[in-house]
């Protein structure tokens, strides 16, 4: 059961060595931080360490700033640490792109709105007016950016300008139909997650089911990853799959492909809004 | 309930049209053929139509040639259809060919055994003599063929030749590592059933959970079809996955993709040997 | 593809006899309509016999009230056939119940909106009113039926000329809690569908994922079933399973669970949408 | 990649409490053996932490005697640890159980020769001479023990004065066709592995396939657990699904659940093989 008191989540990477679970879960234990959660992986073959481990900050003999500093001075830095910090009460503020299709906007709205999704979305950006009014059922702003190739810098310069101002760290392309600039990525690093209608790395680029059908496969998959500037490239949060055969037409690949995609999208927003997800180079690490 | 009494199965392709159910089905009727099984598909998209009928031979007023001549000059000529016929107590004579791994042999064996799968086995090829012993416990003669670059000419010629004379109709590839000649695969057009350790198109070639170990997939697949001059290209009979995550080191990948390549293998070879599969173009429809 | 053109769908069911197809097929031909769709199924342990044609109407040479005299003069009498006719341009008229958790109604709703479900939805029902305001967003309208021991009598007698008065034919339970009493179901026969939280037969009745919990199980399902006076043990027509292990708490059930509620369901209620269950004693046909 | 020099694993559950994995991880590397594994687990509804630890003996400066003592002295008596500790050059001694089906026995034989299966197997039982052959083959010595009611008593017994003799640790029931007396059952608590040919908890019993087929289920399943006392209601290690739908004849059925049945037991035989299964009450902890 999720504690419902306000936590911490500390997430760790680094070469791996003896000691640092120990290390780590003894800090937190002096300063009187009861963990909740705690999971460690390691990636033997590539030498590497991972860890989430999560408190509740209640009983906590550090403020939020003393933590940072302490546990820098004492821990991370002895142990070269990469290592983040995360706070429940402060979700991913959430920007969601679309175009027409609106299944996976739907499903993530409902989703937030009952509490499943922590986050906070302040806007909806959309290529296309579509589904402007879904959003105002929901009373999210919703924000028109048509793209052209000519005015797609400028138009992307703005996007990024607004979300700034929302403060917004986290964008999730749901069945959003545009490719995103590398200067517009690099601007969120590991912050964009897509869903590609493919089991990728088979049939990235366009017109996954098109492909799939051509092809002749017998599984048909969808692919949450975040976006890097390779496109379809980027480390691989969840993956699904469901069986077809000759008796399906093209129309019913992309009938079973849209519960796919909400459902495998929904997977990798959730990791990624509690704090679940780890990449490193090119692959990502998933606690449960 | 699958027939215990000989059965006839036919197996038609063609421009779709209507009238061909019908036709079909009432020309064995009026024969006094028992029809068990019958099932068709359309493909709407490629305006093609493919039909798959099995009937109890005991009461049948043709014999088997009279079948072929009087099916061809009534029905078959009109329609333009693409047709086969198959008898269930000519199975398919099948070679299996391994290299080292013995876990699809083993498994190929086991259901050969309980007569699961119909198929006479006069023979297994090696290019190596691992499994030799293998074959010797199910008292099926084994043939070691090494080849090299120089020799692999030669060596598949000879092959070629015991196959025929064994009567060889169908090529089960049971992790065999070897790459066959475009020349070797024209002499059993849609008759080699290899296994491919990923999901296809995905990661085609050599090492295919190396490639899917680094790309941090979320789940791995394997992959039955029919060889084809294309590597790793040709028509997919069968296909399944299992998850995986970041805990999963490489060698439980190639661990639990035993499991996946036996059943998919055997999968494709039960559906081969019950006469179920039409190919088309690269595509394949199995009949249920 | 499926046909844009108005079509018609005849369900059959009968004892299984030589020669249905073709009979029905070419009546169908002869009255000039283009068969779209056929499929049979024989289920030779119960000697039956099941069958789903779709024709388009264009062209054909009957009024639908012809049809109606015509075929059964011809062609069911003799064959003493069960059978349906349905058009595509007179789809379920549909009523969702609902109680207090929203995740499957607006999965249906958003389904509906997008054309994917074909279904006129004139109201939606609750027993409590938490979901009212869903119900306005898609502009729906929504009455609440309260349920108590005392009252359960009427207020489902209220709730059946409620139906009747909007022609309902098909009755969605998305997680509607509460059970219907025999009466009320044999209103609508085979026309109400349940999503119920397990793999049924297993964890019938109450908190099935607490139940599952408990018992240690390593996959949870659902399923969407026909609602019989027997709770939980109505026909099956869908039903789908996710991994779980000894990490997943019993809240991550629940939260896989929700996902699985609604894809289940609305695979059954597309099926019977389309026409394409067939339910004979406790099993279904779920045509492809 | 599982480590080539001899590990040490120890398998450890207790009352929940802070500061374990850190004591346990510490005393081990204090002695100077090398973590190659670590995994713990929280069930913080039941208030139980599990632990699974393994780590290299080469350079530990205790003898294997010595950990006992030292360990309990030093830590599991103050934390009032459940403990065991297994060697991997200390595989389980298993005997198989079989009747009269082969495919479980030829995978598991497959698995062991290949040296996946980390098991020695000093001998087969069977009820029936069916499967001695298979036995012969792979050169384990075969018992027969035939059991009617009248001897059934008598025969465990000898049955069990063999496999003490043999030091036989896991028993493996095979598709072993005959219910084991409870006396039989407490001399291998938690020791004994069962396939059970259905999902559990649905479809207990006898004939599970014939019990799925009349009630019309869509998939299909099979369990492995540990044998307790009550007929198939012991702690369940590995469960899967196949999905199925009318056209699958019950032949279908048993022919798709003998795949599921081999690849679950093995699945179930792996992990506690591998020491990585820990029981508490009626549920598994596995660890990956």
């Amino acid at each position: 059961m999720p504690s419902s008191k306000r936590t911490a989540i500390l997430l760790i990477s680094c070469p791996d060595q003896p000691g640092i679970v120990s290390a780590v879960s003894s800090f937190i234990g002096n300063h009187n931080g009861n963990i909740v959660y705690l999971d460690q992986h390691v990636d033997s073959r590539a030498g590497l360490f991972f860890m989430r481990v999560e408190w509740e900050t209640e009983n906590l003999a550090l403020s939020d700033d003393e933590f940072l500093e302490t546990f820098n001075n004492e821990i991370a830095e002895d142990l070269k640490l990469n290592w983040q910090i995360h706070y429940s009460d402060r979700v991913p503020r959430t920007a969601i792109f679309v175009t027409k299709d609106a299944h996976c906007l739907y499903d993530l709205l409902s989703r937030h709105e009952s509490g499943e999704l922590k986050l906070e979305i302040p806007l909806i950006i959309g290529n296309h007016n579509s589904l402007e009014d879904v959003a105002q059922r929901f009373g999210i702003p919703f924000f028109l950016f048509q793209i052209t190739k000519e005015n797609k810098k400028d138009q992307e310069e703005a996007e990024i300008a607004l979300l700034k101002e929302h403060n917004v760290d986290t964008i999730i392309l749901a069945r959003y139909m545009q490719i995103l600039s590398d200067n517009f990525v690099q601007h969120f690093p590991n912050q964009i997650i897509n869903i590609h209608h493919s089991f990728l790395p088979a049939f990235a680029g366009a017109k996954p089911y098109h492909q799939a059908y051509e092809r002749g496969v017998k599984l048909i998959g969808a692919t949450s990853h975040y976006v890097t500037a390779d496109l379809d490239e980027g480390p691989i949060i969840a993956q699904d799959v469901i069986r077809v055969s000759h008796r399906e037409s093209l129309s019913d690949f992309i009938r079973h492909g849209r519960d796919l995609e909400k459902i495998v999208l929904s997977r990798g927003v959730w990791a990624h809004s509690q704090r679940k997800v780890l990449v490193l180079q090119n692959k990502t690490v998933v606690f449960s």
